[in-house]
């Protein structure tokens, strides 16, 4: 089933206030940590160095009510925060959440963001410990995360590839992209199609694969955020290699397919350009961690082919345009 | 001299784009630890807990550009978050940023924005370790921080005043909401009041305050961010007992006074309900620890009183009014 569309019932925050905003807060997503000026807990490994990443969800640029429900806009902005705490190959421990939205939302909104908040936080055993509640004009989710890297082996860095190694990833990629632009169409979406649709809403990420490659030799890693090419890009660039992406491994599977036959588009253009699935993509010196399958290989030289040649789309997520 | 107003000339966001956005950010705060999917940092100290917390400002709820300047909001937005870190008698380590601006944002207001939390965040030997930046139809600031906790001792929370215990502030009260109210009157603003319009537009915090007064044997803190009375009601509250403030310690001074005859009102509002100042507030067995002065005592009861009489003025800040 495909759920999406914002409560526009019950009382608003104006009505009720900030006190019972935070409170509605703290009951869909309960800290024992939260409440002081500042969250304090302690590393989930000694002597472990700390993580940091933020990422927006700004109303009308990144998503609509028409597309989605608040439930799983907190789930995403959950995902796109421990991603990038996965792709250091660490272990997401907090978030804290800061939040700007009209006086005229409804409470129940935000209940349903801090539940969903609660609900991904808690698939990685970690809590949501702060946060800051403002009015604005647009809905505006700013989430941090902090995280615990353990042990003495370097974290997963943009620059680590190096020539000779193999491309590995985690995860779907181009599905968060077809189903955005499924909802977009305005099409009656086949149910077989609906997975596309959850993946846009909320892009699904196993808890621990980042934790799990950098244990098994990985190198280098990022999420695709932005769009496969634009991301292995970035990384190819920090670490001053080219990368070479198998299209055998990338080929869009059924799903894509029938979307792309559904809408007229080619199903690559996802693919390669998409982003937003938060797939964790990175190089390792020996086999694909285990949950990683290979699509590429490192070697000398610069930029990202397809194949050995030039990808067919190369365009990606661009936040001023 | 007061500043105010945000640049309207050269390149916008839009049209430069993300890429030099990011660039320009971090050419103003500058970072080795940024420009990864996210930062990783070794704690100050060896086994410390992780603290966190965050913090938005909003265009036309928080700051408009009549009454500050990119620089100085910077600076404000690094302030009010490591007040919360220093609440906890936590050292601040790091900050990230998300920002949302319309792209018709010059890219100049960005880079003065950076380059106050750059000089905000330097002078507590910390660094902006990473970011996001998005359209949005307003300008948001959101700013976390991410401190450390070295040693056994407790923090600071909201909960640890005892009765029998004194209460100490370091910083001024009441001269943000007095500089506030200098700038929204339109008034000619006499040289003399200048300092009280700065400490709207950039709050005053010593760094490392927090830490002192946790080594010194602080039981309890908080910052004045929402209003005294309010701030220590909530700390009272939290700590089951009665908050007695002096009037002596918080008479207003004679900038305060001069402000209110300036413009008709009593200084004494601004004392007790202003917020914004960032002022420490806390509590302790022994003397006021250095740089911090007694400003009242704790006792059996609840609530909050001024000489053991009801406040004159109660309210404070709310964020969906």
């Amino acid at each position: 089933m495909i759920r999406t569309g914002f409560s526009a019932a019950g009382p608003t925050l104006a009505e009720v206030g900030e006190y019972e905003v935070i409170r509605a807060i703290r009951q869909a997503a309960p800290s024992a940590l939260n409440g002081d000026d500042a969250a304090v807990f302690t590393p989930s490994v000694p002597n472990s160095r700390v993580v940091a990443t933020t990422d927006m969800l700004v109303e009308g640029r990144h998503f609509t009510p028409e597309f989605t429900t608040p439930f799983d806009l907190g789930r995403k902005a959950v995902v796109q925060n421990f991603a990038d705490v996965e792709a250091m190959g660490a272990r997401p421990i907090a978030a804290v959440l800061a939040l700007s939205a009209p006086g005229s939302t409804p409470l129940e909104v935000v209940r349903e963001l801090a539940a969903g908040i609660q609900s991904k936080v808690g698939e990685y055993s970690c809590e949501l410990v702060g946060g800051d509640v403002t009015s604005g004009e647009q809905l505006v989710l700013s989430l941090s995360a902090i995280g615990s890297l353990g042990g003495s082996l370097p974290p997963l860095r943009l620059a680590g590839a190096r020539a000779g190694q193999r491309v590995v990833a985690h995860g779907n990629i181009g599905y968060s992209a077809a189903g955005l632009a499924l909802l977009q169409s305005g099409a009656q979406i086949p149910t077989a199609l609906y997975p596309l649709v959850h993946a846009y809403q909320c892009p699904q990420l196993t808890p621990g694969r980042g934790l799990i490659a950098r244990a098994a030799g990985a190198t280098a890693m990022t999420d695709n955020s932005d769009g496969l090419v634009r991301d292995v890009s970035a990384l190819a660039s920090q670490s001053n290699v080219l990368i070479d992406l198998y299209s055998a491994a990338l080929a869009p599977d059924e799903l894509l397919c029938a979307a792309g036959e559904l809408l007229g588009e080619d199903p690559w253009a996802w693919v390669l350009t998409g982003g937003e699935d938060h797939t964790l993509v990175g190089t390792t010196e020996g086999d694909a961690p285990v949950g990683f399958r290979t699509i590429g290989s490192v070697r000398k030289g610069s930029g990202v082919l397809v194949d050995a040649l030039e990808p067919a789309y190369t365009d990606g997520w661009e936040s001023f345009l």
